[in-house]
């Protein structure tokens, strides 16, 4: 780390220049930031650099611009899928994580079922949430990763895959991800947002939809940072050419009654099959789809798509597309005629009772799906193995009135378990429930 | 970079914990303060944690406390020197840096001859200021790097050593130095603090006497931030225990008339033996002198230093006792014996002239400072080598007349050089002259 007075001419600027800049507030031209990274990646600047820059980054924030010029080092570091040959707009959803969120198993085929396309990529379940690639690894045979060719081939012919991200995409996101893991800038909207919208313009999109999660169970806790997310990822990722919407959904409590991985697919599929099994779950499932085919329309005025996609859903025809989409990813006829019935199943079933009678007021989500986590359902760490298997079955939604002794929940274990720190994660009390809103707000 | 839940008991938390609090400015303890660091000198820690801590303690600042911690964490990086059986009062000076400024070599016999213990530990040159070693190795022989051991013996003898920092000192120090130089996180009070502090801390000093240059030559450009850093200092090695002052003196000109690495030399070799080469100059060295014998003494009252200290320079002691320190420090009687005339010379003299008829009102001494870097009497990088003969001498200060075509300096160059750049060095204008005050300011 000798003195360096290297001046980079695609910067204007050295890198000890740059990273002044930022600890002083002054703001990047693309430019500058295009170049910062672009020079990262090409080896010529160090881990030390970057970790000084994020710190900065966080305290000081990112402007639009900054925003939108970061976005666009993270597509430019690697590979972007190529659809225009594929006629059908490109839809996907994201997620800002939480627990029991299974939608995208739903979305994928039912939007395509829709006539539109979606590449759905997804990632793996990391501290209390789970991962969508993990879950859908419950089924037998079932192939995440798979060459880019493969998720194309797959995408022209059913219209919807699963995809797993690549190595070869957003390389920049994954170095950035890890230096922010452990320098203490994770929690930054501007860089959650560059993140979130790199990864997804990579799959060459005409509309997105998020889902921003907020509650107990999600990372943003409140209202407001929901909403602060939910703004910058609309903004930027309009400004990167993205048509865009928003949802801001309750994440305090588990999405569905089921939290796991084999236990969550099972309950995607009745909901594929158009069994209303659980009133949130369903109404999530029916609004983010109803966005994505307003986003990938581009238009404003209702389409109609409420009552098309319901009759996707009852006419079998997602279901199908569902069956269509696993088979190319892997996944034996023998264990599609099967399912549910060819998930793992766990050995022993744990009730989870009612610590007192009234009303459950509350579920402590995050400690719930730490819990889960601890009994193999997840991962603490990146290396971790899962057991798809174990989880939990929620029979007891916020609101609901509830005896003493009652059994609010069931564990799905291999080796039977203490209960208790899973019963003390909901909160029963007499009286003073209020209801909180599902659909939070739309933004976009 | 994989996600670690690690948590450090020496700490009470974890780095990524560490790294968050000061983020978003919480204060940290001096336990958690020393752990992380010893934990980074134990290679648990990487770069890029050191990295991003820097970034938030810049623009988040240091509490006293913690600027105190940190000087404690790099004293314990390494070995301290160990003078508690030389019976006279160890002080040492530091300079924060400038054009000209060879106190160093005078103090340090200086002060040697009126009985007390100097442990001169100097730096060597880098970027538009000189160093102390490059400037002392001028001279045929003389050695700057040794063991310890000889160090302690000299002080033992003569009361006063030329020391380098050697590698077992401070190495955290060195660490924070490099990546501060390449993170853009140099120019913080309370990491320069931290530094300066710690390293002389090493020295096991009674008394410590700063002078922080202010100007156009200066790190600290404006008397607020000098004045700030000055404070910070002061109230930092108090509280380590150090009985410490400080000046605040100008630097918006070189300081003397010599800049280089013989001819400053030779000009402190003048001052040594009592000669009145240069006003400025023997005024900051004797004001830095009797700092150092009130902080050595440890009491408020005037104990006559001035007299004391002119009859040493008058005398010759002082004299004596700089040949004796670098007798023992490697350099022949012959060579002292014929001092000045034993240093080298340049081969060729240019002329610098003066631009137009006036006043000198000013000197550009930054750039005054990087053009004889440039002319191979500093250095750019650490690396680099130096020609001790090259230098400067200036024949007019600010304040003096000056004609149109008047020699205003001269170089001394191995080569002849184009001096038109110098002369745009000096600003003369006809009128409106307004003299600064040397000693701007006393702290401590």
């Amino acid at each position: 780390m000798e003195k360096s007075n290297d001046y980079n001419t695609d910067m204007g600027m050295s890198s000890t220049e740059f990273l002044i800049a930022k600890r002083d507030g002054r703001e990047h031209t693309p430019e500058e930031l295009r170049a910062f990274f672009a020079e990262y990646m090409a080896g010529a600047l160090s881990d030390y650099h970057v970790a000084a820059w994020l710190m900065a980054a966080f305290i000081r924030g990112l402007s639009t611009g900054e925003k939108v010029a970061l976005t666009e080092a993270i597509i430019e570091s690697g590979m972007r899928l190529e659809l225009g040959h594929i006629g059908a707009r490109k839809v996907d959803k994201h997620s800002t994580g939480g627990v029991g969120d299974k939608t995208s198993i739903v979305l994928t085929p039912l939007i395509a079922a829709m006539g539109l396309c979606v590449p759905m990529m997804s990632g793996r379940g990391l501290g209390h949430t789970g991962g969508t690639l993990d879950k859908l690894e419950a089924i037998p045979g079932m192939r995440v990763q798979l060459p880019v060719e493969e998720y194309v081939r797959i995408l022209e012919r059913h219209g919807g895959v699963f995809m797993a991200q690549t190595e070869a995409m957003a390389p920049l996101d994954r170095k950035l991800y890890a230096l922010r893991d452990v320098t203490g800038t994770v929690e930054s909207i501007a860089l959650i947002t560059a993140s979130i919208v790199g990864k997804k313009a990579c799959e060459d999109l005409d509309g997105l939809v998020l889902d921003v999660k907020c509650g107990n169970g999600a990372f943003m806790k409140t209202e407001e940072e929901a909403r602060a997310l939910a703004m910058s990822l609309v903004e930027t990722a309009k400004m990167c050419g993205i048509e865009t919407r928003a949802l801001i959904t309750d994440m305090n409590e588990p999405l569905g009654k089921a939290v796991g991985n084999a236990v969550e697919v099972e309950e995607a599929l009745a909901v594929l099959r158009g069994e209303r099994v659980d009133e949130r779950l369903g109404e999530v499932t029916l609004r983010l789809a109803e966005e994505m085919c307003r986003a990938a329309a581009q238009e404003e005025r209702d389409g109609g798509w409420r009552e098309k996609l319901e009759g996707c859903l009852q006419s079998g025809r997602a279901y199908e597309t569902f069956e269509k989409i696993i088979e190319a990813q892997g996944v034996s006829a023998e264990t599609i005629k099967r399912l549910p019935g060819s998930l793992p199943r766990a050995k022993e079933r744990v009730a989870v009772l009612a610590r007192a009678g009234g009303v459950l007021h509350g579920v402590d989500t995050y400690r719930l799906g730490r819990l889960l986590v601890e009994m193999g359902a997840g991962r603490a760490r990146v290396a971790d193995a899962i057991d798809p298997a174990v989880g939990i079955y929620l029979y007891k939604g916020c609101g609901d009135a509830v005896r003493a002794g009652e059994m609010v929940a069931e564990l799905h274990v291999q080796t039977v378990v203490d209960a208790v720190p899973f019963e003390r994660c909901f909160e029963i009390r007499e009286e003073g429930y209020r209801a909180r809103p599902l659909i939070i707000e739309e933004i976009g």
